[in-house]
C-alpha cells in the first residue's frame, strides 16, 4: 500500500487471504515518497517467490501502475477513496487507464476484499486446490444470501 | 465478447495471446440475448481446461460480472466504448464496480491488448516459462521507446 | 432486490404498492451471489402470474438487466446508492444503458417509491380500475402541495 | 417527440412497434414551444384509448416528465443526444431524476428501439397475446447472436 | 419554488430582495404535482405586474424551464441540491440546458442569494434608482472583504 | 466575447437582437489578454447607456464573472465549447458557479441565441413594448413546431 | 486567497513556507468583490520583490487566472473545495483550464501544502541553497514512510 | 514526454521556449516502458544544470508525478488527451491530484504552450532579464486581441 492511511481498505485483502490460507507479505511502499524502495520491490518481487502483487493507493495513484511497469507478475490495483481524492475518480482513473503493454488488474473503489479474492483466483487459475477453496467460498456467499432471503420472507 | 461489434477491441487480445503462444478460444456470448449460453459457458469453463476468461462488453456491460459470478476462474473485463455508450463511463463502471465477493480484473477502456497481457501474467504467476515470455515482451516495449527517443534526438 | 441492504429503498416500493392495494412478492435475489436463483426467478416469473418485476441494486447493478434478459415481463430498475457506489453513477449507468432489445424501465436513484407507482401505472395501462386509483393518488399529491402553499402564504 | 430533430431516434420506436403489430400515434409536442398542446395531449391521452406514452427529448428534456405529471398512463422517456446536449448527460438526468410521485420509465440514451419494446412489454404485462409476440422477438435476438457466434468460429 | 423543501435556499433570495426593498410574492408551485397551477401562474404573471420570476427546484428540475416557456418575463432558475439529487448535477443541467428560444437565467447551485441580486439587477437595467441600490450593496461586499483582509494582517 | 473564435456562437445573439430591433455593441475583450480593457469596459458600461451585457467565453471562462464583478448591470454568460475545453464542463462551471453577491445569468452551453432572447426579456421586464415583441417571437416558435407536427402527420 | 474561508487550506502553504524559511506576505484579495485591489496587487507584485504568487479560491475561482493575466510572475493556483462548490470540480476546472498564453501552475484540490512546496521549488530552480532545503524536506518524507512501514511490520 | 504520440502537444512547449530563447533538452521517457531511464533522468536532472522539467503524458499519466518524486526541481505536468484517454479526465486527474509533499505544476489539457510559458516564468521568478521577455510576450498577446477587436468593429 502507498500509505498507512490505506490500511483499513487493504486489511480487507489481508483478511480474506488469511481466510483462504494464502501466505502474504504486507508493506508500505510509496511511489512518490520512497521511489527507490518501490523500484527495489518491483524489480525483485518475482525473484522472492511472490506470485501476485496487490497495490492500493488513492488520489493520483501511481503505485499500482509503476509496480506493474517494473514486475513481470500480475498486479492487482485497489483504488482507495482517500481524503485527498475527488470522490474517488482520480484513484480509479489513474490505476485503471494504463497504456498498452502494462496492465493493472483493477478492482472496485475501496475493493480491498475483492483484490484478495482475485489474487486467490489468479493462483487458482493453474492450481486445482486453490480453485476448490474459491468454490467453497462462493458457496458460502450464496448461503448467506439465501439465509437473508429466508429471514425476509419469514418476517413478511 | 458480448457482441460481434466488440471484435476490433477483442482482436487485440487475441493477437497478443497468439504472439505469446497461448491457446485461445473465441466466442460471442451475450449476457442479455443468450443468457442460457452464458450460464453454460460460465459454469463449465474451468472443467474444460480454461485457466483465464477475458470478457469484453459495452454500455451496461454485464457479461464480465455475470461470468465472474458463475465461474471460479479469474475473469478479465474489457470495457468497450461501443456506439451506445456514454463516452465509455457506463462500460467502465458496470464492469469495475463489482460487489464484495465477485471481483472482475478490469483493464482500461478499449484495452483489449492489456487484457491479453494480463491473462499471460496470470498464467505466469505460477509458471516460470510464461513469465520469461512476458519479460521478453516487456524488453521489446522498452526497446521501441528507446528507438523512438533516439530518432527524436537524431532529428533534433 | 439484490441484497438486504437495499431494503430501505425497496420498502418504499412495497409501501406504495400496498397503499394502492396491489399484491406483491418480495425476495432477495443476487445476480452475483445466487445466479441460479436469479435464473429460475427470471425465466418463470411470468408463469406464476406476476405482471411486473421491480429489481433494485447498487454498484455494478446487473440484477435488473439480467432479469430483463430472462423474462418477457416489463422490468423496473431501481438504482440504489449503496455504500460501495461511486456517488450512484455506477448504479444508474449499469441499469439504464441496456443494449437494443432488452429494455429496463429505470427510475431515479433511490427511487423506490416511483418504482411502485410505475408498476401500478403499467397495470393501469390496460385496467381502468387501477388507473382510477392512480388518478386518486395524484390528486392527493396535488392537495399536499396546495396545503404547503397555503401554509407558506399564511405564515407570510 | 419534442422536436422533429428527434425523429431518427424515435423512428426506431415506431419501427419496432409496427414490427410487433401495435397501433401508434406519432406527433411533435414541444414542452417549451407548445406548452398548451402538451397540456391537452397529457390530460386527454388516456381518454382517447392510448395505453402507453413514449416521449423523447434532448438537452433540458422536460417533455417526458411533464407528460407524466399530466397523465395517469405509464410514460416511457427516451433521452436524446441532441446537438445542444452536453454528451447526453443533461437529457439523461432531466428525464430520469423525477421526484417522488411522478415516475418516468427511462431507457438508454438514444434508446428509441428499447422504448418501443418496453411499450410492448407494458401491454404484455396483462395481455397474453402480446407477451407471446415479445417472447418470439427475444428468440429472434438470440438466434442472431448464435449465428454471429457460428460465423466467427467458422472463420477462425 | 417547486417544494417547501426548497425554502431554505429560496429564503436567501427573499431576504436579499427585502434588503434591496423590492416587493416579492412567494409561493409553492410544483411542475409535477400541480401542473395546472403552474400553467395559470406562468401565463398570467406578467399581467399581474410581476417583472421577474425566480424559480428554484431540485432533481429533474422542470419548474424554471416550464415557467419560462409560459411567460414572456425573464425567469431566473435556482438549481437546488435536494435530497434526491445526484450531487446537484441533475438540478443544474435540467435548468441550464434549455433549447433555443426559451432561456432560463441560471445561477449557481443553491445560489438563492444571487438569484435575488440578479432580479434586482434586471430591474436596475432600466431603472436608475435600483441600480444605485445595487452599487451600494456591491460597495458593502467590498468593505467586508477589506475588513477581513485588515483583520488577517493585524493578527499576523 | 473573449476571443474572435467565440464569434460563431455570439453571432447567434447578435442576430436575434437585430431581429428584435435592439441596439447592440459588439467587441472582443479578453479577461486574460486585455485585462485593462476589460476593467474599463466593466466599470463604465452602465455610464454609456448600456442596459444588459452579454459575455461569452470558453475553457476557464473568467470574462462573464469578472465583468459582473465590475458592473452593476445584469451580465448574461454564454459558456462556449471552445477547442481547449473539456467537453464544455470547464466553460459551464467557471461561468455558473459564481460566489454569493456576484451573479452571472448563465445560459446553455453554446446558447448564444438564448442569451440574446434573455437580454430582450430583461429589457422587457419593465418595458411593455419589448415584451410584446417577445410574445410575438414566442408565437412564431409555436407556429414552427405546429407546422413540423402537421408535416409529420401528413407524411404518415 | 479569495476569501477568509479559504484560510484553513492556505494556512498549509504558509506553514510549509515558514518551515522552509521563505518570507511570505498573506492577504485576502477577492477577484469578484475587490477587483480593483486585485488589479493593483497583480500589476505591482513583481515590483515589490515578490518572486512567486500563490492564489487559492473555490467555486468559479477566477483569482488565480486573473492574477496570472496581470503579473509576469509564476502563479500557483490552489483549487479550494468551498461550501458553494460542486464537489470541487468547478474550482479545479476554472483554475486549470487557462487559455494559451496565461498559465496557472495548478496543484491538487485543497493542496495548500503542495502549493507551498512548489513555490520553494520554483525559487530552487535557480538557487542552490533553496534546492538543498527541498532535498532535506523530501528526505524527511521518505523517513516517515519508512518508519510507518517498520511499525506495520513490527506489529504484524 | 511519455511517448512520441505526445509530440504534437509538446512541440508547442518547445516552440515557445525557442521563441523566448531558452535552452531545451527534448526526450522520450516512458514511466511504464522505460522506468529505469526515468529513474536516471529524474534523479540526475538537477545535476546536469536543468532548472525546470516539463513532463507530458496521457491516460494514466504517471510520468510527471514520478519525475516530481525523484527530482528536487519544479516539474510542470501537461495532461495529453491521448487516443486511450477518457475525454482527458484520466490524464488531468492522474497528473493533478498528487499527494502532500510532491507537487506537480499542472497546466490545462493539451496545454503544451502554457507549459513552456510557465517554465519561462519560473526562471523569471528570480531572473530580471527573463521576466522582461515574458512581459514583452504578454504585450504581444494583448496587441493581437486589440487587432482582432479593431478588425471586428471595422467589419461591422
Amino acid at each position: 500500500m502507498g500509505s498507512t492511511s490505506d490500511l483499513p481498505i487493504m486489511q480487507q485483502a489481508i483478511d480474506i487471504l488469511k481466510e483462504l490460507d494464502i501466505e502474504t507479505e504486507v508493506d508500505v511502499v510509496s511511489a512518490h515518497r520512497t521511489p527507490e524502495k518501490m523500484f527495489d520491490f518491483g524489480t525483485t518481487a518475482h525473484e522472492r517467490g511472490i506470485a501476485v502483487i496487490i497495490a492500493g493507493a488513492g488520489g493520483a495513484a501511481h503505485l499500482p501502475g509503476m509496480v506493474a511497469s517494473l514486475s513481470p507478475l500480475p498486479v492487482i490495483g485497489v483504488p482507495v477513496k482517500s481524503s485527498n481524492s475527488i470522490d474517488g475518480w482520480d484513484s480509479v482513473l489513474s490505476i485503471l487507464q494504463m497504456p498498452g503493454g502494462v496492465p493493472v488488474a483493477t478492482v472496485a473503489l475501496d475493493g480491498g476484499k475483492n483484490a484478495g479474492i482475485l489474487a486467490a483466483q489468479i493462483i487458482g487459475a493453474t492450481q486445482e486446490d486453490m480453485r476448490s477453496r474459491i468454490m467453497a467460498y462462493k458457496q458460502s456467499l450464496k448461503e448467506k444470501v439465501i439465509a437473508g432471503s429466508k429471514q425476509l420472507r419469514d418476517n413478511g
